[in-house]
This record gives structure tokens, C-alpha cells and sequence, in this order.
């Protein structure tokens, strides 16, 4: 498969090594940054030469031939929706990691209708996601529906010790600021977790649930004066009137905070509540989710398609595809 | 959707229930039990009379105007094939909880190759599934697998406590038997749980492993002189010589088994253990998840498809159904 690569942040570079591990090949690579302009995409992923010269050009990127873009740029639809559209006028599928690109219908109604038609002109499928909004807290809860007869709430809490991720995450969720300084910055939209509203959308869209209203809270997790995190609640109301939450999910990200944690419970008929003990690794999860998805994207039909669209994701391996063109089994 | 029926057993009956809840018609009702036909449809559920009399004539039945047959009268690819065959010559769709079609690939190949073709020819999807085969021992552990960078092992185990279950059920699995006589029974296929070794190979199947054998133990649980329940285990190993078994499916069915639950461990990169305590509830679960996948099965592309080529499935409902006509969300 032909990639090009737009966004070399962590994120976009975790993705790169995966794909490329995977047998495919970057035929252009992205990125804004002066630093990374210029470079050989190998350098920033610390390995071999590629051949590939990191440009700020994404117009001149689009030109090269190429069976997808991966798209690592931004977490607002309305920020990166010129990105997405000039992919699409280039006939490009697209996988991005854009959070709100996961389920834009409810909250960007507009942008997504506008994308989804062009999309659909041009042949081309666009999907966001990762491992958080786009597995944990939404496609995995909306499976666990499967074997119920009828469920009337669901429920998803995951809790992260941030101690040993990144610099920058754990200044996403206010590691070390003040409690004022983190209230602002949540006022301002500079901290949070971006994704937790569109996956109460997306559970609410796959069921058929009609929501009159999506709430979130974003709070502080204080340790004396220093801020360890946040903890962000998103609930989703039935338009039936039903006074309580429909879904809710509750998201903790400190530093050493304790029992971490993924767990879903599905209230109805048989009740279920699944735990994942440790949780599962944003970074890598979210990389592999991304390269995994590659094939399920280029193969799916036109349209903006949430992942709770496309066909169950699993491990897709270089190895493993040509394993299965050997097998009897369904290609 | 307008519905046959063919099989009216426990599970056939529960599915039966389940499509009405969810509006959708049954038109025909077939069992070959002279207890059942000439009955009224709704009297076998105990429910208000339908109109829809059981009928012995299979042939009869699919002479009806329909979208999709719900086939639930056995467990082995080889016998259920011809009911299969003329339900796609009838030009149905066709979802079944013949354990073995949840993934004949690997040990009837041929059959599933026929069947495949004939599917095609005629344009209609035929699917087998159910919580086991069909869910929590392959489709999720599948699933599992999407955050992962690579995997190397793949463990599920399911512990039921059979006790408060159908008596069916406990005989399947042995209960009040002799060591001895349950020996017998599983050497003529008379006992143990069909579809442990189709979900090893639909899991291998989805990850393109190539797997050189797959082997399967069923011993009994004993207490004093009566067996309680059974313990099974189906092994896949990979083609690469690799001497661990790359899938373990672990299966315990047995009266008062203790801590029933579901467990999927992914040994990989990131390794992920999944729990849910008390496990998921075969019966309404194996209903559920049959009602909640007809719209999928009647959107899918034609062919034989395994559950791990659909779409996620989830809940559908009439409720869910008309509510997501009317919301902004990809239908």
C-alpha cells in the first residue's frame, strides 16, 4: 500500500514505524514544523535512510501517487477539515486520528455532511480513529451490545496512570499547573481529553439512540497545591425523557493514579461488565489501531464511516495477509 | 423483515421470541417434531396465536415471499447442508446457529467452498453465529487484537456454571453420567461442545495464521462417582513451527462451577487480559446476538461469510431503528 504521511508528531511517527514494519510503503511525507522539513522521514523515526524528504508542501505531497493518507495533524474537525478535503480532492482514502473526526455527525453536523458528500463524489473513504475516542470507550462497548436483548444504559470508565507516558500528555491533563490555571486552560480548550463527547455519540448513533443533550465536566485531580490530572465525565441523555445518563463515560488521567483500568458495563439484558486490568496502552494501541485499520479502510465503500462502520478490526500483519491468501478461510 | 423459521427448539423458539419484540415478521415455521407441527406458531411460544402454523414441509415453507431464514436445527455443517442449500436456491438470506458453520473453512472445506459458490451465484449472505461459536471465543478475542502492534498468543477460557440451566444443556455436557459412558458418548460425538475447534480456526483464519493442526481434548469433571460437567480444550498451532499452541481455547461447563466467567488474554505487544466476571449468558445471548445481526446479514455482500467479516455488530431494535432514521448519524 502507498501512504502519505501528514502530522510527524508522536502520534504520526508511531503510526509511520508500524506501517512501515507492516510491509508498506511511505511515498510522501508531511509536516509544518521547520525542525522537520527538510529531514529524511528515517531520521525522525531514528533508523535507515527512506528516501522520503519530510516537506511542509502538502498540496505537493498530494501529487504523488498513493493509496491513502494517513492524517496525524489535529484533534478539531473544523481546524483540519481543509487537510481532509484536499485528500479527498485528490482521491485519497483517509485514516486520521483527528479525535473528533471519530464521530463528527452530533457535534460538527455541518463539516461532516459537507466531507461525507465529497467523499462519496470522489469515491474515497474517510474513517478517524484510535484507541481513545475509536476502541475503548466507544466500538468496544458497542459490540458488547451484541448478545443483548435489550439494554437501556452502558457504562465506561478508564483510568490511565500518566507517570510513565510522555511529557506533553501529562501536560494535557495538567500535570504540575495550578487548580486555577488547569480551570482555565479547560475554559480556554487547551486541556482535556478530546473525543470523550463523540464517543457518546457514536454509542448513541450505533444503538439508534435519540440523545437530547451530550454533557461534560473536566475537574482537577489535586495532590496539595499541584494539579495530578483530571478527571472528565461525558454522559449522554435520551430524548425519552429519561432522566438518567444513557451513557456514561468517565475517563481519570493522573500521575500515579491507582488500579489502572478499562472497563465497560452494559446494563440490560444479560447485564455485562468487561475489565481490562492495566488498561490498554494509549500510544502503541493507538498507532496499531491506525496501521491495522489500513486494509478495512481502502477496502470499505465511499462515504465519512465511523469505525463502528467498518468491519471488525484486528491484528493486519504483512505475515499474516500472505498466510491468508495460502488458507482456505475468506479473504 | 419478513422471516422463515426452521428449527423450533429452545434456541430456535428464544430467537423466534425476539424477532417479534423487534416487529419483525415471521412468515413460515418449520420442524420436522410431529409434536410441533400443525401448531400455531404463537402457542409453541406461548404467546397470542400468529397465524403462522408449523409446517414439516420445508420446501412448502420456502415457497414463502422472504428476506432472510433463521435456521436452527443442528450442529453439523454436513447434515444441516441440503436445508442450507435450498434456502439459497430460494434465494434467502440465511443466518444459522449450526455450530460448525461458524467457521467451516477449516475442516469442511469443500462443503464451505459449495455452499460459498452457490451463495454467490444466487446474490444472498449466509452467516453462522451465536455467543459460542460466533462471539466470546473468537469474534471478541478477534477484536482484542486491533490495538496491537503484533501477537504472538491467543487465549480464551469460558467457565459455565451449568446448574441453574435447561437439562438439555447438562446432558450435552454429561452431567449425572459415568466416567465411562461420557467417554463413549464423546468418542461417537454424542457429547461436548461443537464449534471450540471453529473458533481456533476462524481466529487463525482472521490473523492469517496458518495453523498445521488444531487438536481438542474433552475430559470429564468428576465428583465421586457422577460426572458434573465437561472440560474441553482446543489447541492451534501455527505452520511455522512454532511448538506452543498459538490459540488455546479453555472450556469448562459444569454444575456448580466456580467463578464463572470469560476470559480472553492477547499475549502481544501491547498484552491485553479482558474479564467478564460471571461470564456472558449462553442462551440469551446466543438469541440476541442471531435477532440483533439480521439487518447486517441482509446489508452484507453475498457469499459465506464468517461473523469476523460483518460489520461490528451490535443491539438493533425497531425503537433503536427508528430513532436513527431520524438522527444526524451515518444509518
Amino acid at each position: 500500500m502507498r501512504i502519505i504521511h501528514q502530522g510527524l508528531g508522536n502520534i504520526g511517527l508511531g503510526i509511520a514505524r508500524l506501517v512501515l514494519e507492516r510491509g508498506h510503503t511511505i511515498v510522501a511525507a508531511v509536516d509544518l514544523d521547520p525542525a522537520k522539513a527538510g529531514q529524511d522521514l528515517g531520521a525522525l523515526l531514528e533508523a535507515a535512510p527512506l528516501g522520503v524528504e519530510v516537506t511542509a508542501d502538502a498540496a505537493g505531497a498530494l501529487r504523488q501517487p498513493a493509496d491513502i493518507l494517513i492524517h496525524c495533524t489535529g484533534s478539531r474537525v473544523r481546524a483540519v477539515l481543509p487537510q481532509l478535503e484536499a485528500a479527498v480532492e485528490a482521491q485519497l482514502d483517509v485514516v486520521s486520528t483527528c479525535e473528533e473526526l471519530a464521530y463528527p455527525w452530533y457535534h460538527h453536523p455541518e463539516e461532516a455532511r459537507r466531507l461525507d458528500d465529497l467523499a462519496r463524489r470522489r469515491g474515497v473513504t474517510v474513517v478517524g480513529l484510535g484507541v481513545n475516542p475509536g476502541f475503548v470507550m466507544d466500538a468496544l462497548p458497542i459490540m458488547l451490545t451484541a448478545p443483548c436483548r435489550d439494554v437501556t444504559r452502558i457504562t465506561a470508565e478508564r483510568v490511565v496512570d500518566v507517570s510513565q507516558r510522555r511529557a506533553a500528555l501529562q501536560r494535557k491533563v495538567g500535570v504540575g499547573m495550578t487548580p486555577e490555571a488547569f480551570r482555565a486552560g479547560v475554559r480556554e480548550g487547551r486541556l482535556g481529553h478530546v473525543g470523550l463527547v463523540e464517543s457518546v455519540a457514536m454509542i448513541a448513533g450505533a444503538l439508534g439512540w435519540e440523545l437530547s443533550r451530550i454533557t461534560e465536566e473536566i475537574d482537577p485531580l489535586v495532590d496539595g497545591a499541584a494539579v495530578q490530572g483530571l478527571h472528565q465525565v461525558a454522559r449522554g441523555y435520551r430524548a425519552d425523557g429519561d432522566p438518567e445518563a444513557a451513557v456514561m463515560l468517565d475517563l481519570v488521567m493522573a500521575m500515579g493514579a491507582r488500579d489502572p483500568h478499562d472497563a465497560v458495563a452494559i446494563q440490560g439484558t444479560p447485564p455485562l461488565r468487561l475489565v481490562i486490568a492495566g488498561g490498554i496502552h494509549g500510544d502503541i494501541a493507538t498507532w496499531a489501531i491506525a496501521a491495522n485499520a489500513l486494509p478495512f479502510i481502502v477496502a470499505a465503500p465511499p462515504g465519512l464511516l465511523s469505525v463502528s462502520r467498518l468491519p471488525l478490526l484486528h491484528l493486519t500483519r504483512p505475515l499474516a495477509q500472505r498466510h491468508r491468501a495460502a488458507s482456505p478461510g475468506p479473504a
